[in-house]
């Protein structure tokens, strides 16, 4: 790519934002041209504008660059939306009407028939349904920070066994509640075993994203998950237990080759933020762990461990990925690569 | 009870014993007479040889105590028993051989089929077969600490739809580990998805407390249990999630009555120990949680929240307790609460 | 006392009002008969209008009284304030104007120079200057929660050795920034070395607490505190590091002496929420700490431990309090006990 | 320079250690080449001997490596020693006697006279003093992780207007600790405000590595510093308060100006693992905090805030610093480069 493609950042100053930027700087293929936020911060300069709560600083060339207001006129075609689902909805629609496509974090859209939830390895293909959308530009959605490491594992799985359910229990970190979120007070040294609207996406979400295209809609997949979403004193990476019933009952070691073999279009197109194993599987019996695990392939990677058979479902295991990078921005942006990667940017 | 009855506390400095220690304080049918550790202890004051981490002081006429070594011989006739499992076997037998009644903590002898695991509320009639016990004197054990708010909820549940299986992930306190246990290095801000020999106790000890006695042995309950455990940051207060296919399916209204209104042996003789109610039932969405309801009925009831419909098991649920009370020390208190109750001591 | 005073808590549905509540439980003096907060929860029962956040269930006979609007006049002669500093203001004045005697724990009128900041066993003659208040009843405060333990310890050794010093520095528990208060992102295993107007608080409260009443005026004592306030994940109980220099320099095990033989009116008049020691010493080299130590007393105590010489100062030590009992509603209660016992309320 | 430059790492399976290996990896001067560790883990493979605590794996070079027993002939001539102080004195002298040039992260060696402890930035010139050392080859070590970031403030500070005395107080990381370290049990939701044997090392040790060279030994600097040494629940990054006593009293602004300014030796021959700034001064008044500043600059940097007038001292002000990276591991490591580069190793 000789030019780097500019860039805008949708809600820069919240927490997903935040993230959007940290991790597209010295990204080989996007540049960030352009901050939008709220009127409130509007007109001020990015460090002004941002209570900046990453580990590393604000990019040089970020910090002084004045925040436009959502709704202003832009000049990138790509907008990277961190916005809160508050007012993601319509902004982003009247984006993707002007023309721009707006590879999404919010949840907003992600339940309309004509917007894809994309994770690449997955389902490149339903990138097709965008020609259905009424916008000049076009919205894609990335999924819910649960759904993602999920899908990444059952997908795999369904091709060669056949999914029939999941039963699924969280314990999710609280950076997955945006800021300030979650009060200390409800979270420290405790559990909180329950999340505002969380359960309802996690029990469709991964059907519709490994659904089949068939003329132009999705005809979502039909298995079940059920799901407990508890919140735990953990900053990042959620981790999840699952027990799964398949058509076709598998052996933990044929679970545990068919993940790791697992590659798929972005480890084939080498799109710049794939991880290079999109599922990583661990022998050790402690393991993933948050802590220890969360930024192995830069965050990227879906953590499995402790694949064993389970007396109810056939196989249980513990899945663990970063909520905030594959999650949430690093999904997105993945996304946008695989969006360029196939011409749909042309 | 005219006249307090002496009790001895086998593995009196360790986690399980300080809390035998300060749960037996002021306890109006017993009084610690006898405080009983390794031979590296013994000779010493019991507040010399203790690292006492208690939130509250070692009572005054304890700390002054001469700890005696395991094995020495005792003069009380009920013994606690806080020992570490690595020891406790073959202590605790010697102990029931010379006529002493054991009322354990550990694990040891819980599968042992003379053996009863006891919860008073539940199979009381189990005490039946310590009459197959080689011993003198007996050996009552109560559950594990995530079976013991399951096995609560599962009791009366089962008596009245029948349970076929059990799907449950754990998210355990730190407490449960002893001390010192888990290293601050491995847990904090972080999940261990796995905890050393827990989820086969988990899998198999309710069906033997909810077993069925049968010409002074005990039969087994046919469900199953799967389990997933994990370790979270929380000193106190097992959570668990759980999915449960009944025989006959019932309505979440219907568990949630049953629940409420279920009272037991325990209630009904006023044990001091025991709570007014078992099970105590949450409408609000986000409870329970282990840094609020822990100390609920002095931390000797299950707690229920979030009975719902599970899309794959029939019911799905939140329970919770606290370990090292109803899970531990409050537990083997209110068995031998029972076991004097019920005239087995004399 | 034949009949129970009846009481009022202003802000009782906030965090302060709830630990009011709470320890007002069985008070043998003091009854809640009026419940006081905003005009948005005025009306409801307080159960609906509260959200509840102690590890106790609301009192039965609370439960269901409704919740009556500031400003709403009230039968009660004592009322307890635990409302916000930003409203607490001309809130509390007005009431003191009605004829009611607020206690308060919120720091609005702490500076005016007729409204004693009393701690019973440091300054009960201060309650004095409240003849000098406008109102027909008057305004009665407590210290900021850091300087409570500060001034408790600071007291007994002012007047043996003479204060010239201390320089401070505390490690505070979430619970002094009330709810939501601190987010779990900016707390979660990290330390903020910042409290919001905390330290001009800390480095002035204690020398108006131990100045002298004189002519019906207090002039303050003359030392001088520098404070350094931080804030760490811990959820109850203030840490503070004090080196001090006095004019006479004691021995460490003279200072220890004094504070352990320290006690004044609450101890002699036997209140019922004083501590019987207003200083706990510890030998134990690494006590006190928030997590074992914060109900020695029912949290009314000053704990202090690590009593050592300073090479700059003269004595270095480790003082820990309660901050929302000793430091904020358990202060209060106890204030408004010496108030009644002194012959205030005649 | 031309070729890598091998070297060991001595208590290679250790916290130490595994940073030593971490931060090593890729370095452009040296490469790991010998791995020793005790007789236990000798003859395994790395990645058998060791429980890696690292966020990232261990680097695929090391982990068939075999594990050398330490006392085993190396022929690295550059050795990183992170051996726990029970086993280092003795080992460290073979070595050294053995002709190695031993770089060690232990104290056992720091109070010895003609053993320096070496910070670049301030005292690159101690290096001489290794020529008294009675070894074929030598001793060098880096101070204790509250001292690093402490004595890389005063130095500047001293030079510009004479420290007299610094009134400290630590709020340090549990990583300090090692593993298994700090119990969970003891740390959580809590504060130790004590570390063994750390005061005495905090109160020392700067003025050791201020002090200046005089006919090849080491004349202590004079200030006094007094440590108050506390544990809290943070995973990596002490926190230091203090307050410090000038000859010459500055104004905040000239302290911020020397320590922004200030650059030495590393900076100036851009050894590898210097930090571009030694020292970075925040201006918000909320900064430094161990989970936001911790990876600036690699971890290498002395983090400074809230630089303010002090009405005890001149100055006080918040300091923190990565504890395991600049204030150990990375410390060594630095220190070998400097070696080098003084042409120590020729």
């Amino acid at each position: 790519m000789d030019k780097k493609i500019p860039v805008a950042v949708l809600g820069a100053t919240g927490t997903v934002g935040q993230k959007f930027i940290t991790l597209l700087e010295n990204h080989p293929w996007f540049t960030v041209s352009e901050l939008v936020a709220s009127p409130r911060s509007a007109g001020k300069t990015y460090e002004e504008a941002c209570a900046w709560k990453q580990d590393k600083p604000i990019p040089t060339e970020i910090a002084k660059k004045t925040v436009l207001a959502a709704g202003e006129s832009l000049e990138s075609r790509i907008l990277f939306s961190g916005m809160d689902a508050s007012v993601a909805g319509p902004i982003e629609e009247d984006y993707a009407n002007a023309g721009h496509f707006v590879v999404s974090n919010a949840k907003n859209h992600r339940t309309d028939s004509d917007v894809p939830i994309i994770i690449p390895e997955v389902n490149a293909d339903h990138f097709e349904i965008i020609k259905k959308q009424p916008y000049k530009g076009a919205i894609v959605t990335n999924s819910n920070c649960v759904v993602m490491p999920l899908a990444m594992v059952l997908s795999p799985l369904d091709k060669a066994f056949g999914v029939e359910w999941v039963q699924l229990t969280t314990l999710q970190a609280i950076s997955g509640a945006g800021y300030p979120g979650v009060a200390s007070y409800d979270i420290l040294g405790n559990v909180v075993p329950f999340i505002g609207g969380e359960e309802p996406k996690v029990e469709c979400e991964a059907q519709k994203i490994m659904g089949r295209l068939e003329n132009d809609h999705i005809v979502d997949a039909d298995f079940v998950v059920s799901a407990q979403c508890t919140r735990v004193p953990v900053v990042d990476g959620h981790t999840e237990t699952a027990s799964i019933k398949f058509k076709k009952k598998p052996t933990p070691d044929q679970v545990k080759e068919i993940l790791r073999n697992w590659k798929s279009m972005p480890q084939e197109k080498k799109l710049p933020s794939a991880p290079e194993n999109p599922v990583i599987v661990f022998e050790e019996e402690n393991r993933p762990q948050p802590a220890r695990d969360i930024w192995l392939q830069g965050g990227m990677a879906a953590c499995v461990g402790r694949v064993r058979e389970c007396p109810i479902g056939d196989i249980k295991m513990v899945i663990m990925g970063h909520n905030t990078v594959r999650g949430a921005a690093g999904a997105a942006i993945l996304n946008a690569e695989a969006f360029v990667a196939l011409g749909y940017l042309d």
